[in-house]
């Protein structure tokens, strides 16, 4: 399968599935009404598209990683809205869309982000395949807690903030977005080699091919958000330069930033070496991520 | 052991133990100091008491509940937290100290918070007794999550929050406390059952026996909120009143609710008969639920 029907595949898959995710919750009409909406704000669903490119470079069937899928997708959002709201980057845009709490509200915006990341972890509870047992189910949801929790993006959240109109060196900018953006990234490369019974020393490759994946994501988006097409990426060019972040380009300059993908692209794709994966979709996904232009 | 030595041995166990599961975590040191703030700031412990009341109910060593208590008082602390946030219920004080987000600001209120939740599902994933298997964990992290998230205290939460200003029948009155409080305090009972390796049939008695027990500690709440003292409660007298909260005195007046607060203590008991507890710290624990000043 080439990638652009596996991209189209997946996102269609997930999409379809969220919705009835959210739909037979016995929860309050609005609660579900805010966590769809921002479920189904689109995007590229890398992450989802990821754990299940890991099941598809293993050979096992990808309808065993749906749950795990979509709960990967609301602990995502869930960061989305939070993230949003008016105390932390004050957001009124999300992929064009105003954003959850330009819509819901604060308060219903912050509950149902903990809504989306509370019910992330039953949806991997829950996971019925006879090929999933309940030790799998514990790695998941550990791994799951440590990429989200105050050692993985809530930490490099926190670190981000603390480091807004700093001026970072490059290790500080790497545990940021190691922490805020890597550690989900790679989760999700994780999750999909728990689930296809990978060994233990291909879990550890495939964890730092997340790693300088995640790098590599967070790379490219800095230089989109200098380079990029307003329109295609969603939100106003430039945007995280006005909020005095710290970005590749700025610590490095342009050329400096770029020299640093290609040198982790490299290294991402090694680790694929190593565990024998370098004709999997996992390649191909690494490339896309690399190339895109939004 | 009576009860009085119980609680306050559990007490300073757990007080014991919160700073130890905090301080080995490697996220930055704000976060860390963020979540222990409100982990401190002291309180009753009631979920932690009532998980360990229950190991002690079937004989089993409270040891074995370590994790899981301080996992259910960092989810407690997590939605404390979430509550008293300027778009929720904008308090400036709790138990008597100023809330989270007055000391270390509304964005890391917002993270400290989100750090909690997803850390009570690491500490349960990590919990290494041999006595606890990982069947247990997954149930033990299932129940969890449908306590606390869009079916249980998140969905509570809403509809507190939507039926603010409006006059409430007692079955919506109800339906909040359930979940926003009974949910949780219900889940304290039954993890405790399910580390004892109970009968489902007894969990499931159980289960009942917390929601009654919910109940009574709300309305119990609710009527301290008019007759209490100011300092004992740490909270001013008559703040839920001011908010146009329903409250089961506002609907049933001061008499209807305390017959209410009998009707329901009596149903918890019975409860506790029909799994034969009735000699158990649990009954002690209703007993002192309903008689507290505080």
């Amino acid at each position: 399968m080439d990638l652009k029907q596996f991209l189209q595949k997946s996102k269609t898959e997930i999409e379809q599935q969220l919705p009835e995710c959210i739909s037979h919750l016995e929860a309050p009409p609005t609660l579900k009404e805010a966590m769809l909406y921002s479920l189904s704000a689109g995007g590229k669903r890398v992450r989802p598209v990821l754990l299940l490119a890991t099941l598809h470079a293993f050979n096992r069937d990808e309808k065993i990683g749906t749950n795990i899928a979509c709960a990967i997708e609301m602990l995502h959002t869930y960061s989305l809205i939070h993230d949003d709201l008016p105390a932390m980057d004050d957001d009124d845009l999300r992929r064009g869309k105003p954003t959850n709490h330009k819509v819901f509200g604060e308060a219903m915006a912050i509950l149902a982000g903990d809504a989306l990341l509370t019910y992330s972890f039953q949806l991997i509870s829950e996971m019925n395949s006879p090929n999933v047992t309940d030790g799998m189910k514990v790695k998941l949801m550990q791994e799951l807690a440590k990429a989200a929790g105050p050692e993985g993006m809530v930490g490099g959240q926190v670190a981000d903030m603390e480091g807004e109109g700093k001026s970072l060196t490059l290790e500080e900018l790497e545990y940021i977005h190691d922490h805020k953006t890597g550690d989900l990234l790679t989760y999700s490369v994780i999750a999909g080699a728990i689930l296809a019974e990978a060994k233990e020393e291909e879990i550890e490759q495939l964890r730092l091919f997340g790693k300088e994946l995640g790098l590599v994501f967070q790379i490219k988006d800095d230089i989109l958000d200098i380079e990029g097409d307003a329109a295609m990426i969603g939100k106003p060019v430039g945007s995280d330069f006005g909020k005095e972040k710290s970005t590749y380009p700025a610590l490095l300059t342009m050329d400096g930033a770029k020299e640093k993908l290609f040198e982790h692209t490299n290294r991402a794709k090694e680790y694929l070496y190593n565990v024998k994966l370098e004709n999997s979709l996992l390649m191909a996904i690494t490339d896309y991520i690399v190339e895109r232009d939004h």
